[in-house]
């Protein structure tokens, strides 16, 4: 697995309000359905419903050991790479909460909890490149 | 408020457990006294003792909406800037869970947290120097 965190997803309960608070700030970010991303040095921070977000991740969310409503994730090249980082993740103790399967972009993807319950996801994502350095930019979805 | 962050912190119950974890995967972190650093892209991916990262952020831990065991950090340039995005945190809504004040490590940093309750601190560190681009590499603490 390498050394490195794609994006950063926060759980919200209004989308609207969520958006306009880090725009407020000064960010700008861009959504895609019910989902809005922000670029952010070579990551991407990432805004989704929380039930959404819990149902993907495949946790409760909010009981005092469930989800904490934020999801970290590394995107991968290939979705033999996944198989491949989850594998590792499981032999190392991981509990895998979403075993790999197609999503409904076209990629490949699972998520694990790592031993204090942080999630984790796993994605091959074709529409997300990767830099030759593992960095990830968002692609223009206007 | 710039467009990048600049670490993520996870609250764990037992750092040497987590660090293993991490490292198992092949990851490679630095200890400094309670916290293990791990390089990121050009970010930082932090562990600390979740009751310590509690203390910091000023949020109980774990409570249905207290704190999630997760904070976001943007590092900035000077403790003018800090506050500067503390006020503009104000002005948007934001929470300030813990006002601006020095840290024991020589800088200045606050924390706020957005309209769902996540932790984000804004910090002034003169041991963590930021590229132009805002990228922060972690210093050498061997």
């Amino acid at each position: 697995m390498e050394q490195r965190i794609s994006l950063i997803t926060l759980g919200v309960a209004d989308l609207p309000r969520a958006r306009a608070f880090y725009e407020s700030l000064g960010w700008r970010g861009q959504q895609v359905e019910e989902t809005v991303f922000f670029q952010a040095g070579g990551l991407a921070f990432v805004l989704w419903h929380e039930d959404d977000l819990a149902d993907d991740v495949g946790l409760k969310r909010n009981p005092r050991h469930g989800f904490r409503g934020v999801a970290l994730a590394q995107n991968v090249r290939s979705s033999e790479d996944v198989d491949a980082v989850v594998a590792a993740a499981r032999s190392a103790g991981a509990d895998i909460v979403r075993p790999p399967a197609e999503t409904f972009y076209g990629g490949y993807a699972a998520y694990f909890t790592d031993p204090d319950g942080h999630a984790w996801e796993i994605a091959y994502n074709p529409g997300f490149p990767l830099a030759a350095d593992g960095s990830l930019t968002i692609p223009d979805f206007g």
